[in-house]
Parts: C-alpha cells; sequence; structure tokens
C-alpha cells in the first residue's frame, strides 16, 4: 500500500530564526528599525545556506514583531519558500486568521529586504496586511542576477488604490550590500531559469 | 518558556484529496483529461467546505499525475493555499527538487480551474513548470466576485518567451459552472479585500 504523498506541505524554519528574533527587542519602532531587522535576516539567512532575502510582518502601530522570513527554497526543497511568503505563513499562524486585515485582526505591516518578486507582490493583497515597506529595488536584485518575474506596471499605484501603503528606498545600500555579498561569493542563483 | 512559534509552516490537505485521486486513472492523456481532473477537484472542493479552485501537476509527456491541489485558504487559515500553489508544493515534494525543471527532473505541466491569479502566475516561472493548461478565464472569476489581483499585461507571451506554454479557455464552461454554484451557494468570497 502506498503512503499518501499528498497528506501534508511543511516547512521546517531553519532554528536560528527563532534563536536570533528571540534575542532582538520585542519592537521595532521606525520603517528603518523594521526593514534593517529584514536585512540582518537577508545577511544571517546567506550566512546559513540560504537565498540573500529576508522579510518581517509587524504590528503597524505598536512596531511589534509578529513573525520573520527567510529564503530557504533550496533548503527547503520548495520554490514557494521566498522570505515574504515563509513572513506571511507565519504570521498568519500566529495571529491565528488567514485574513491579516480581517475586522478585529490588527493592522500589519511586512518590511522586505528587497522588493517583493512577482510571486509575493501577488500573494500580499491576500494575506491582508496594509504596508509595505522594502529596502532595495527589484532592479537591484536584477543586477546581481535574480529574475523578479514580470511585475505589472504601476503596482505600486495599484497597491495603494487597494488602501496598502508602500514605502520602498529604507536602508537601499544596506540592502544592496548583501545581494553583491552573495553574488561575489558566488551564491546559487536559482531563479534564473529562462527555459 | 515561549514555545518556538517560527518552527514550522504546515497544512494538512484535506484527507479526501488522496482517496479521490487514488480512485482516479494513473495516466490523463489529453488537455481536456487534465483540466478536467482540477475541475473535478474544484467542484470536491467546494463540497468540502473549500473554495471553488482546482489544480493538478502532470508529467507533460506520459500524463501521469504527479501531484493534485485544492483551494483551502479558509480550513488551513492561510492566504497562500490556492490551488496552483498546493499542487505545486505537492509536486516539488514528489520530484524531490525545488525547480521541476532542473535537468533530469522532467518536464511537468499545470492544469489549472480557472487562470491562476497573480501570485499563482508569479509563482509558475519560479517552480520550474514548463507548460500551463487553464479552464475558466480570469474574467469568468472576476465575474463571479473573486478578485484576481493585477496581473501583467501581456502575460501569456511573457510565459512563453521563457520557454512556459500557455493554453486556455479547456472545458471553460464547465469550470464556470463550479464558480458560479459556488456564488449562488453563498459561498465566502474571501478573496474581495479591497481596503
Amino acid at each position: 500500500m502506498r503512503t499518501n504523498a499528498f497528506a501534508e506541505i511543511r516547512l521546517d524554519v531553519p532554528g536560528w530564526v527563532d534563536g536570533f528574533v528571540r534575542a532582538g527587542p520585542r519592537r521595532y519602532r521606525t520603517a528603518e528599525d523594521r526593514v534593517r531587522l529584514a536585512i540582518d535576516l537577508s545577511h544571517l539567512g546567506m550566512e546559513h545556506g540560504g537565498g540573500p532575502f529576508g522579510a518581517a510582518v509587524f504590528e503597524r502601530r505598536s512596531g511589534r514583531l509578529v513573525a520573520p522570513g527567510v529564503n530557504w527554497v533550496v533548503g527547503g526543497g520548495c520554490s514557494l519558500w521566498h522570505a515574504e511568503i515563509v513572513a506571511v505563513a507565519l504570521a498568519q499562524k500566529v495571529v491565528g486568521h488567514y485574513d491579516l486585515g480581517a475586522a478585529g485582526a490588527g493592522d500589519y505591516e511586512l518590511a522586505s529586504s528587497t522588493e517583493p518578486c512577482a510571486m509575493c507582490l501577488g500573494a500580499i493583497p491576500w494575506s491582508g496586511l496594509r504596508s509595505l515597506l522594502c529596502g532595495a529595488r527589484g532592479a537591484d536584485a536584477l543586477r546581481v542576477g535574480f529574475d523578479e518575474g514580470a511585475k505589472p506596471a504601476g503596482w505600486v499605484r495599484a497597491f495603494k488604490a487597494r488602501g496598502l501603503a508602500v514605502q520602498r528606498d529604507i536602508c537601499r545600500a544596506e540592502a544592496v550590500t548583501v545581494l553583491r555579498e552573495y553574488r561575489d561569493r558566488g551564491g546559487v542563483i536559482y531563479s534564473a531559469r529562462k527555459g
């Protein structure tokens, strides 16, 4: 009798992530503090064998950290495990709702070390997040060799029309430094499949 | 001591899915056979309390079913669990690689009961899938109230430029029937958050 190969989808988040964020502050007051945590996660993720991308979900007003995210595509064996996707899934688990914008759920913000790729941008409106903070630009990721996918022209405006705030270029130079270091080390640029 | 809330992301796929596909054929020869399985999953998913969307990954040449997918956002408590995302994650688990297009991995096709939303479209290039078959159009989902997100203009052409084949309108009327039935039953249109 064959086993049920379709019983579950599971990502074991690398254990250092919990240890790292437990050792940090509970609250991240400014946009810079929040993006800097995402950049720290991108750097540590790279050091631990992941892709050079980090993200985190915060309560927008209080700055309380709700959930971190790291890129764990290669280690986790699944192309979905971008940092933003991991942060959103963990945040929804912590909050206990598939809609972070549901009545009574709160008001949540995502910080991302690099502007989200086409998949992650597409995931944000369904997540109930109300705000997005970005470090590096998508163009910065492209310059070191990462494929960002086809994003809708004018996505920032489209997000704002949905009531989703967007701020870019927060600590951009620090975020780009991690991307360049990854390239210079010869890290796997796994998303660059073209055909 | 608090427990590690960030230890894992997990979806328990509804048990009926495995039972259903085990009772079906091992191979799905034509594009219609493949999309019809996705539509059957969309219909059964709705009957079991999920959203009216289904998907499946196949070996393109042989038609062997690799993995099914159903929408389990509300039941699974996570906005990521669209049918296509579930099918991709299960297929990568079965194949044992985060890149379904990796050398030696094979040649895989995704069938979707409705054209993928912005998130799922964005996920496809990273997955290594080489071909996409769609039943209902995104416009059909919009008409019953589902928000599809902002998709890049000309995404079909952009996919083809990546070597990703796209066929649409396969058994479209059958797919639309399930969407309408969901609406007529007053199903949760959870993705329609606007602000």
